[in-house]
């Protein structure tokens, strides 16, 4: 008998695969493809000749355990403690499995949002817990009063993604009151608060959730230098918790992974140590704008994208089909590789939206849109 | 109410810190001090420069899937299937817990040798099961007849750890007819077998236990290269099992790590084509020849040590001190580092017996070795 009868291979998996096989232009799967920054590959170049190479510490290499939370002190105003509330994991994913687990027991509840991102949901079942899923808006934005309807005494975690995978929405400040006034009313639930887009937002400023005064001891914070430094391969993601959640957390991480590449931390310490963070929001503004100018004279219809590296996109105009079967179309007669949107419900629900990951080179997206502008 | 209430911080990291705080010899967590290979580094050097740095499949890098099942051939003469039977993971310790969330449910009983590394009971628990543990006779080898009276209906998994960590132990062909009559008797059984020291052993060759006929259906096998390559940093290992084990363990995996970094992979990969693994074992047992040769005149009495890293040594004729204040006062007092035996036992069971980890310099080994000659 399977622990997870329901669950099959992640749709990233799927049609990154299906793209390699047909050679088609992969903008389903969450990555960038144009060069790393050469002041990252230097230090890592440099490093494989030194002594990198054996365990670093179980919490993560004490340099960048500090440059974190310098990061965050520079970022958001919020100090914080680097050996007590920062563990470095191995990416985002590692983080949140980790947290759920050291955190979550039989028949507590979980709340997710509906459509999320894919990871949150197994781990809350391995903990034979029940995810309770909420829709959002549909403007994608959290409906308050159904998340409060939707808590009961057994719960015990809400998962937020802020930015929002897929619809690229961001939270606002109303939205952390309202999530602020719902945790005052049930004190023994946790935000676990997705943030791995945290620095790719454009018009709006991101909102951290553990820099909510309010949120500081209810609130586990996930990011990921993948996503902030274009290095989704490498796998060196942080959480930022208090300390008494911090303390079941590393329990956890300690048996599960024990610690991360020694290499990618050095790294990544050394480069926190010579660039910023503030590129990355206008880098990826840059390609929103001219990727969805590109798609101006194609007949998909382009939802707003507030934050991360994705476009939603209505093929309503062009398709009745559904769209994992307009996605596998979009790929073996378009050579265009999307996601669809229905993979992110509970229940595949099918609005004829498919997601398009626009952190590639300008060659590539202009190859992209000429493709999907014939459709 | 903790899930994990009675976990602490794992010995390897207190002593491994008290260590560094000391400014002691480090011979107490398992890690090598010497350099690298220079054909590895020389690899990562040049990979850094490469198109390395985004997410690689979930399953593992292709190339290293097949030269992983290269190597089991040579090693073994047994065929797998790279796409099927292999997943690579970040560590040892990863495939462990995967494996155990994958396949353990609540009420299961799992049967933890004792004793035993620590890292088999945590993830047990945190599936609401029981770590049923069995002692290893007094000359550390597994006593069939206390494990087969320790099996019940309830009894999903065994966990073996061969080479064994402390103790240097190897299986012989008797324990895997042992071993496998026992899981005649039980049908639901399935082996869970920790192989990181596949390639540490001496006198006597390694028996991996995925290459038995009578297990091919029942076990997982799990090893790590961070052991056989001189890069416990890297957080890079693999486990084998067979297809219907393998899609319950990469259900899990894909949600809790999704994948492992993607430059250390390739650069294992590589590796694999340039070198074989026959020097190991006997490159550590010139280690062990020596550092026991070094300790002949020193009070401590030395145990046989078939494979592994590490030396296990009674102070019985020095001192009366439980375990763990001596492995204080030997830091502290001598500046040497070794892991008290009692922290693998579940009961804390006190021998006065403590492990040093002799995959050292001879530099450092013989400053090490003239330091305990004192006492
Ligand atoms: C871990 S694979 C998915 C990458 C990602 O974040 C996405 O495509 O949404
Ligand atoms: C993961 S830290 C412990 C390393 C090790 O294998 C040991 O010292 O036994």
């Amino acid at each position: 008998m399977s622990k997870l009868p329901n669950i099959g291979t992640s749709i990233f998996t799927v049609m990154s695969k299906m793209a390699a096989e047909h050679g088609a232009i992969n903008l389903s799967q969450g990555f960038p493809n144009f060069p790393v920054d050469e002041q990252l590959t230097n230090i890592v170049a440099r490093l494989a000749k030194e002594n990198v190479h054996q365990y670093l510490p179980m919490a993560g290499y004490p340099p960048l355990l500090s440059n974190i939370a310098l990061l965050v002190k520079n970022s958001y105003r919020r100090i914080i403690l680097p050996e007590i509330e920062i563990l470095v994991t191995a990416g985002a994913t590692q983080a949140i499995f980790t947290t759920i687990q050291a955190l979550i027991q039989t028949d507590d509840e979980v709340i997710i949002l509906d459509p999320s991102y894919d990871c949150y949901e197994a781990p809350v079942l391995l903990c034979n817990a029940t995810a309770v899923r909420v829709s959002l808006n549909d403007d994608y934005t959290p409906n308050w009063t159904t998340i409060r309807k939707a808590c009961s005494a057994n719960t015990k975690m809400i998962i937020i993604n802020n930015p929002h995978n897929p619809t690229g929405k961001i939270l606002t400040q109303s939205d952390f009151e309202a999530l602020e006034s719902l945790l005052q009313q049930f004190p023994d639930i946790i935000v676990l608060s997705d943030e791995v887009y945290e620095y790719i937002t454009f018009e709006e400023k991101h909102i951290s959730a553990h820099t909510r005064i309010n949120l500081l001891n209810r609130c586990v914070m996930v990011s990921s230098f993948g996503k902030s430094f274009h290095v989704t391969g490498w796998k060196v993601g942080y959480l930022v918790a208090p300390e008494h959640l911090m303390k079941e957390i590393k329990k956890v991480h300690q048996f599960l992974v024990f610690s991360v590449n020694s290499i990618c931390q050095v790294a990544i310490s050394e480069y926190l140590d010579m660039v910023s963070v503030d590129g990355i929001g206008s880098l990826y503004q840059t390609k929103r704008d001219y990727f969805r100018e590109l798609l101006k004279t194609s007949r998909f219809k382009l939802l707003p994208c507030e934050g991360t590296y994705f476009q939603v996109a209505s093929y309503a105009a062009i398709s009745n089909e559904n769209d994992v079967d307009f996605c596998k179309r979009l790929i073996t007669e378009y050579g265009v590789a999307a996601i669809p949107i229905s993979s992110f419900y509970e229940n595949g629900k099918d609005l004829h939206l498919i997601r398009f990951c626009f952190a590639k080179d300008n060659a590539t997206l202009e190859e992209a849109a000429k493709r999907l502008c014939k459709i």
